[in-house]
């Protein structure tokens, strides 16, 4: 499965990977350790805050889907990210179901590292009704078949 | 402690927070969860990785950086941000105690929420050695003491 390289892949390459289910003891257990706000950690509270009830941290949603990136990207070697940049449009709730879909953007040589190239990628994380709970904008590091070429 | 509103604070006002001391364990067990490559969950396998040994995950270090604010941040309300950018400029490493520096870059008014202004702050998250591991832009929303003015 991960066997594509920099050179395999042009911008306009997709792939997609889910559903993952997100519980509200998931949303609590991770919110106590990361994000210890009433309204990620307690139902009640949550019915009077900003979300109008228990949302999930939105660090939570992006770890979530660093998972699913990982478990089905299909790019050959480490996956692994320089820079990122995040909107979160709407909140994840006590059993979404979430998916990621993401889409090449640009390409390019790395300047610093001969060995790799950068892929500039749009990744969706959507949820069971195909709203957008997360956007993120990623540039990560990807071998090259050939660096010497 | 917890006391500062959209209007108590200017652009250059700073806070910080930590430290916390990041352990191999926790590492491991954050990656196998949410970021399972080798580099992040196996000491031996890491050693011939990009990191050179074992690393946390950007999305690890993020937690962290977010658990140090809640706990340490001087403001108002509730603490929610709607995007965001992070460089990573350098891994964590097991055992690294983090620590924040936080820092009011701009201040508006927000468009679609009345009662809240809107805060763009540089969060740097730096190691024992005062080497940057995070470089974090923000935009949250922070509750106005006096929405009508």
């Amino acid at each position: 499965m991960k066997t594509l390289y920099f050179e395999d892949v042009e911008p306009g390459f997709k792939f997609s990977g889910g559903p993952i289910t997100v519980s509200a003891d998931d949303i609590t257990t991770f919110a106590a350790q990361f994000d210890p706000q009433p309204f990620h950690l307690d139902p009640d509270a949550a019915k009077s805050s900003f979300f109008n009830g228990l949302a999930a941290s939105g660090w939570h949603t992006a770890a979530l889907t660093m998972r699913l990136l990982v478990t089905n990207l299909p790019f050959a070697g480490e996956y692994i990210g320089s820079r990122i940049e995040i909107h979160w449009p709407r909140p994840v709730r006590p059993n979404d179901q979430l998916r990621v879909e993401a889409e090449l953007l640009e390409k390019r040589a790395s300047r610093s590292l001969p060995k790799f190239g950068v892929f500039k990628m749009k990744i969706l994380t959507l949820n069971q009704h195909d709203q957008v709970v997360q956007e993120l904008t990623s540039f990560t590091y990807h071998p090259r078949r050939n660096p010497e070429s």
